[in-house]
């Protein structure tokens, strides 16, 4: 597992690490708002005497294809990168993500590091070693499992970031509260909405519960699947809204799946619908407006159909049964998703 | 390390891998020739329910590229493929490395099984994980380690091959000899140029030192670069020839490749030069013809500068140092390979 730091020791860390290992060339990773807001932050507590380069792509999800891969790839061939080069991501989850499939895979392999600057990236995307692209539409069709050397945190960078943002990560902490850690959810509805401050305070705790569920079990053969709650509708609503060019966040479609999943969860008898309820309305009150929208069911459950999580065309779900419990490889049919939808 | 089963065993295995993990689709990559001559063979010894799928691709070097990979991931989201699928590579280097990196990337790594059909597959590239796909003419630039859970061969299908296949093979057989196996190469040399049945008994040989080589160092940290004997200025060759569209076999690369780097192994009093004499001699008369092709040194230096195996802008080599035993990380300046070319 990675090894995850805060604040000054993120930057002694980091210094220790150059020291030891002495890339050959230091090659960052960034759009132009995290080149613009992040970089300069962090190049100025950076004392080495390595080469650096930096690799900027235009930010945003559409980034996140095997044509921005194959420039990057071209790229690091022209800054003659070799295999004691080191990547450093520095952004979103798109950044981290492509930037760790890339690595992972030139030169069968470099070394990487993760500076997430959102709240999504933080808690989520850094950490556990999925990389991936997305394949016409369907997300994460294409990566690795590749960790990061060191994931490196920086909560002050999420003061540049407009409210949306935060709206996006929290979802996810939501998430590892409802799956794993009843008090990680109270200390999280407790926070006036949306309010950076005190979110801040609970990141570590989010990112602890989600290390310790990847931890026992990397490869996602079993409990790591509890970290799909939400996401096997969530994504599907997802992708649905990417094609047809309305995207919404993650965050937004993952608090749509939690709460479709939810209805499936009581649907199956294994949640009392009293917690779903009382869960499902604080899902509401934050993220009210996505609620609102209309979307295709079926061309929703053909994108949940060619999910990676499907196996011999069998939809499996991972469903809450508590808050702070949940079970996986819960088999659902078509008709039974159609239901929620 | 990947199991490796010959001719009935290969078969037994492979119903006895389909009995016990029961993947939920078959998909055999093949090119125009093996699914014209090789996969019939294949598909007759087959029993099974399994739905199975057929994926062809152009044979040839020129479709190792990420445009293939990328039409072969779609393809296998169009057939709804999933973590349960099965990917079998029936054909030469080209579709087990780019086969190899398909499977092992798609929904971050599907299983997949190598049935290499040239001697060139069959002795180097189906054997010791290494997948990977060529960017704008710079070799495996892409690609990840990962095993094939089985490799099934089946020496009969070389008999459909052109003799020019064999040559191709033989050299990599030879240098499996010259970096670990005296006797090997001596039994090599004493057969009757390019004489199949003869070279045939000695795969399962050269096999077995791949396969050691490999198991003690899978990641090529120190001891697996020994294989790169004759690779550094071979796979250069080779890019080049290739870059001005008169594609020379690898195999002749590699024999090159050889030849060039004993005279570095002599110059930096590593080798004997009666010995390296000796090696030549056979390189020669066995690969006559294209010791008379005529290169750009200077072109072919910058592709060794690209090559991934250079490491903070210095080369190093594998050199052997007796007929048997080879060295590894051996510094050599770019004046030394102009002397040699």
């Amino acid at each position: 597992m990675n090894s995850i730091f805060f604040q000054e020791q993120a930057i002694q860390e980091l210094h220790f690490y150059l020291d030891v290992k002495k890339p050959s060339l230091l090659l960052f990773l960034v759009d132009e708002h995290t080149h613009e807001c992040c970089l300069p932050h962090i190049l100025a507590e950076i004392a080495t005497e390595i080469p650096i380069e930096i690799l900027e792509i235009e930010s945003g999800e559409s980034q996140k294809t095997i044509e921005t891969a194959y420039q990057l790839w071209a790229s690091l061939l022209d800054l003659q990168a070799d295999r004691q080069s080191l990547l450093i991501n520095v952004g979103g989850g798109v950044i981290t993500d492509l930037g760790g499939f890339v690595a992972s895979t030139f030169m069968r392999g470099i070394s990487f590091l993760n500076i997430p600057t959102t709240l999504l990236a933080m808690v989520d995307a850094s950490v556990g070693g999925k990389t991936g692209i997305d394949l016409e539409h369907s997300k994460n069709t294409v990566g690795t499992f590749a960790q990061a050397d060191l994931v490196l945190i920086f909560p002050e960078l999420l003061q540049t970031l407009p409210n949306i943002h935060i709206r996006n990560g929290l979802a996810e902490m939501l998430k590892h509260g409802l799956i794993a850690d009843e008090q990680h959810w109270n200390d999280l509805i407790s926070v006036p909405k949306f309010s950076l401050e005190l979110i801040q305070n609970l990141i570590p705790k989010s990112i602890e519960i989600k290390k310790n569920i990847v931890e026992k079990d990397y490869k996602e053969e079993n409990f790591r699947k509890t970290l799909n709650f939400g996401h096997t509708i969530g994504h599907a609503i997802e992708s649905y809204f990417l094609e047809i060019n309305q995207p919404i966040l993650h965050g937004e479609a993952v608090a749509i799946g939690m709460h479709k999943e939810l209805n499936l969860a009581v649907h199956k008898n294994l949640l009392d619908s009293d917690v779903a309820k009382h869960i499902q309305e604080h899902l509401v009150s934050l993220y009210e407006d996505v609620f609102l929208l209309e979307y295709d069911v079926e061309k929703v459950i053909s994108f949940i159909q060619k999910d990676k999580k499907s196996s011999h065309n069998e939809l499996k779900f991972s469903l809450i049964t508590s808050i702070g419990t949940c079970a996986y490889n819960i088999a659902i049919t078509e008709e039974e998703v159609r239901n929620v939808l």
